[in-house]
Formats: structure tokens, sequence, C-alpha cells
């Protein structure tokens, strides 16, 4: 099958499901106090699992071991869920709308919003790493384990996300260049997004030029995903959006559209999604990798 | 060589200089704006790395794997260090003082707490997990790394720290027995300083009776140490405790203490010492088992 012919959205609706049930299964279960609670809230029901998707496609296209795949999938998306959680504070981004409802802080205050978000960040190592002598059905080589812990510790810290919010931080009203704003969404929602496709490629067997194809794409569509991202603030309205529009323009934080322009931005957008798909095509993959084809492609030219 | 003329501060101020020169090593290195000198100031110069003490003895005790127990050692105080820093924050106990210093958020804000103690929680999993091919000196085996991740990621999350602080708060003005009050400290400060036990445990090859024998010695002294905390925070000044005393009970919080009165308290640390003394004697562990003795005198006996 090429991509031509492959209909995602089915292929979406079915992952999706297997991810929401996960989610549903195993998020903040048996957690005390309202805790688990509140990081249910901020987890099941909500998001386009863009992320989990992605690490569901790489690691098809890399015939991956499908119970680290499920569980790398969730592991990424309680990363992204935390920093939204912790986003959204009043110390980060003062925020009390989210996916259309109110955010975790508004709803369960601050301090459990706190806590939700740290408790969400370790449970997406312990999803990552189960023992396999308490659940053999769902057993995961431990190399493998270490390996996925290896991608998201590095993806979710200083020098990935953590890292990129501390320079989106440090620059509200400042003027960046491209070079310092491509560096500041490389590390804020690119390395989660780059890390979604090496993830998955590690739940499988990709030779070497398969992984370096691998990580330019993701490279590629981590980037593109802000620049639309961008885009959808300017052009957007809330409900379509499900957050409140044209925020980032009124806090002065510097975006692609205030660089190079609305239509300099789509461009930008339109040539990284070239990018993504040059680097599969150079994979080695061939059809194995149209579902991430597909997915480059709905990422780029969604409305939301 | 027997516990009796075993010098602990010798062999504590030995392993402390290692951890203090990897803690130097490898904290928030690298990481942009500002980050990780907020991650740095939360970590290096302070406490008394009671942790990592208690990974270092217990990995000797079982003949651990060194660089393992290193990284395991640093890896359990960024957790530990990350947890103190959002803890502080005004939302949680508005804490402004810490070891004698201003707190992370007093120094660099809010925000920069926030992601500060979201990078380490991410960085004490980047510890656990080199990449034995950039680094094979380092080089500790997948399957150990995995099992340090699962150990750590449990005790720090929903089921073990992040729960104990969701009950706590919760329980602010609340009246628990002494049952609630104990499964609270089981999970706020009990797990990670078990967890402690169990991660040096895992660097080396004990058997099951020795495993289980570390498990309870881990247990006791982790609720002893919250004993002795309460009661410290009743008869210390804040120029021996480094901190403001006298703070749960000004917050209304419940302490052992309040419930025991203040010479039931220590008499149950009394007991909770005897308890982990007793586990080590059946460990079948004999005089290895030395240090993991002495550290549970001092942690009884200290007076900071």
């Amino acid at each position: 099958m090429d991509a031509s012919s492959f209909d995602f959205s089915s292929w979406a609706g079915q992952q999706r499901q297997a991810i929401e049930q996960a989610l549903e299964q195993w998020v903040g279960m048996d957690a005390p106090a309202g805790l688990g609670q509140a990081m249910r809230y901020a987890v099941l029901d909500g998001g386009k699992r863009l992320r989990p998707l992605l690490v569901l496609a790489a690691a098809q296209a890399v015939g991956g071991h499908p119970p680290a795949a499920l569980r790398a999938a969730c592991a990424v998306e309680l990363i992204h869920a935390y920093s939204l959680v912790h986003d959204d504070m009043p110390c980060m981004d003062n925020d009390s709308l989210r996916r259309g409802k109110p955010t975790v802080h508004v709803q369960f205050g601050e301090a459990q919003a706190l806590l939700a978000g740290d408790a969400l960040q370790a449970q997406a190592f312990e999803l990552l790493t189960p023992d396999s002598a308490a659940d053999a059905a769902d057993s995961i080589p431990p190399a493998m384990q270490a390996q996925l812990c290896r991608i998201l510790a590095r993806a979710a810290g200083a020098q990935g996300m953590a890292g990129g919010q501390a320079i989106d931080l440090a620059s509200v009203g400042q003027r960046l260049d491209e070079a310092q704003l491509r560096q500041m969404h490389r590390l804020k929602t690119g390395a989660l997004l780059e890390a979604s496709v090496l993830l998955g490629a590690a739940c499988g067997q990709a030779d070497a030029a398969a992984q370096a194809a691998l990580l330019r794409y993701g490279q590629a569509l981590g980037l593109a995903f802000q620049v639309v991202d961008d885009v959808l603030d300017v052009v957007a309205d809330a409900a379509t959006l499900g957050k409140t529009p044209g925020k980032d323009a009124a806090n002065d934080k510097p975006t692609y559209v205030a660089l190079l322009g609305l239509e300099g931005a789509k461009a930008l957008a339109q040539s990284l999604y070239e990018e993504a798909s040059s680097a599969l095509a150079s994979s080695g993959l061939g059809a194995q990798a149209h579902v991430l084809q597909a997915l480059a492609q709905q990422l780029v030219q969604r409305s939301h």
C-alpha cells in the first residue's frame, strides 16, 4: 500500500482507541488523596495524541515490539500532559482554558496541579519499566526499557523540553532572530516530537541509515509543528483551537509569524514538510514508512 | 571490621566528596537560559546527602557495581532536591529559607523554580541510563539501568513521594490517626529513603533473603527519619536546623509529636531503629552491613 491509498484517519482512529484505553487503564490508578483524579483529568479525553501516534507509526515502520510501542506512546503523552499542566500555572502562562476545559490548577488548585504534573513525569518512566516478573504478557526486553528511558529523559530535561521552556521564559519581550527562535522551539516542542519518532524506532530493529533518516524526519516535523502552531494562533478562533487564541502576541512572545510574516511562516512549514518527506524517502524503509508520511501531511494541514 | 570499630564519619566524608564531585560535574551542565544555574543552586553545596549515602552503603553491602551506585546515589538526590524546590513554592509550603539560603523561587523566580524542579526529575532518569557506546568507562548493564529506573520511578510517583505529598496537602487541619500518619510518611519521605536502599541493592547481587531484609531496613529507617524530623521541628532552633522551625505546628500539619507527645515520638524513633537493626542482623550480609548499621544510628541520633 502506498501513501496515497492509505486511509490515515481510519488508522489514527484505531490507534487512538488503543491509546485511550491504555491511558484509561494506567494513569493515576490507586493514587491517593485526589491526586489520581487530577492526573486523569490532565490526560484523559483530550488532545490529538499526536506524539503517541508518532511513536506507533515509527514503531510500525521498523517492525517494532507492540507492547513496548504502546507503553512508549503513553509515556511520551504523560510527559506532554505534565508539561501542559505546569505551563498553564499562574507563575508560567497563567492560562485558564485548555482543550475547552478549565486548566488543572483552576479545577483542582495550584498545589495539586504541581503534584499531578510531577507524578505524571514519574509515571512516564514507570510505564517504560514494567517488571517482567510481575506481568509476563507485557514483557519488554530490559535493554529496550533502558533505551526508551534514555531517549525520553533526554528529551524531557534541561537539554530538551524543560530547557526550551527556560529559553521561552527568558525570551519574553526580547527580539529573537530566526536561529534563536529555531533553537527555542527545537527544544521546547521539537525535542519531544523528535523523541516520539526515536522511541518508536527503538521498539524495533532499524539500521543506522534508517535511524538517521528517522531522526531527520523527527527534527523537521518537530519544527514544522511549532510553525503551524504559530500560524494557527493568528488565524484560528477559540472554538476551533480549544484554547485562547492570540495569546502569544498578547504576551509579547516571539513567534514565526512575528518574525517571517504570515505567508513566510506558511512557506517555512511547507519546506519543513518537504524535508520530512525527503528524509523518509531516503530511509530505506520504503512502503513501511507510509504512515509517517501521512502523519507529516496531516500535521502541516491541520486546522487546530 | 564490626560496626563498633567502624569510623562512620570518615567513611561518610569520603563518600560525600565523591557525591559532590559527581553532582558538580553532572547537574544542569549545558542547560540554557539560567536553568542550569537554578538546578545547580538547588542541588550543590547543600544537604546531608543522606539518600546518596544510603545508596552507597547498600551497594557496598552487596558488592555493588561502583559506577552504577554513584549514578543511582546522584539520581535519588536529584529527585529529593526537585521535591524540595517544588515543596517550597508559594502554592505549597511557601518557604523562603532552605539550608540557610533563600529558596530557589525566591532566588530565581517561581517559573524558573518550577522548571528547575521538572528538569531535575528528568535528569535523575538520564543519570541512570548512560549510553555505553558513548562512555564505555561508565558502562552499566542495560538490565541494571532498567531496574534502577523502575525503582526510582515508583518511589517518586503517585504511589510514592508525590502521593505522600498529596496526602499531606489534604491533611492540613485534619486529625489523622497513627495509621493514616504512618501511611502519609511512608509515601512522602519513606518511599525515597526505602528506594535508596533498594537502588543500592540493585547495583549488586543480593539473594532474596538479603533483598527482603534490606527492604525491611529501608522501611523502618524511612519512617524513623520522619519521626526524628518531627521531634527536631519542636526541639531545635533555626540555626541548627537550617530552616524555619515550628513550621509544621504553625501550619497545623499533623506530626508524630502532636499525635504521640514528645517522649512518645522519641520512643517510636528508638523502636524503629531497633527494627532496622534487627532486619540487618537477619540479612545474612554479616559484617558487610556495618555501614548500613552505622547510618541508621546516625540518623536517629542526628540533631539537624
